[in-house]
């Protein structure tokens, strides 16, 4: 339990900055290289590693063993641990719903009958 | 866009901690006070006050307007960012592997008729 509670925090930490999730939208079209993903940001080299490093330690990414390129690559069943727990989260938040609906149903019906 | 950036950047980071999911998994099954939300997870009120300023700057809370209770409550429309999010990068990379799904496809019809 506390391993997973540790994944989403990693998985939303890195989610949390603009630059990661561009990279990560870029990823989603096909792998790229660190100069690839700076390029369009903008942004130095080391500045796109740090950045890297966090995706990667969330397993939101993986890198190629290639030595001279390492392309990045999108993993996608660290977006989906995210996604369930949201999506967790709405069913819980609909099913109370669903019962304030039904309650409120019962009490109009029985509101009806001693008319 | 920076706005919106910006407002996802609060979300994710809001999500990024244990404390903070399990107080959202608390109020998607009803209001709650500060009281209520500190009790199961075992930490102080500061420490939860705190923890519930970072969860209504993202808008994933709000909180009554009463001054003695101040109940709080979740706000769906936060959830939904951060899941529409994650929903248009699957959307990308699943276009990508249908398009890749395909292509293999009209290879492998043409070596096919080459036979």
């Amino acid at each position: 339990m506390v391993k997973y509670e540790a994944r989403l925090d990693a998985i939303f930490t890195a989610l949390a900055h603009p630059a990661r999730r561009a990279m990560l939208a870029r990823l989603g079209r096909g792998e790229a290289t660190v100069g690839e993903l700076a390029e369009p940001l903008g942004v130095s080299l080391p500045a796109v590693s740090k950045h890297l490093k966090m995706l990667e330690r969330a397993k939101l990414i993986s890198r190629g063993k290639n030595a001279q390129w390492r392309p990045c690559r999108l993993e996608e069943a660290a977006l989906n641990a995210a996604s369930d727990w949201i999506e967790a989260q709405r069913k819980i938040w609909e099913s109370r719903l669903d019962r304030l609906e039904s309650y409120l149903h019962t009490i109009e019906q029985r509101d009806r009958s001693k008319r």
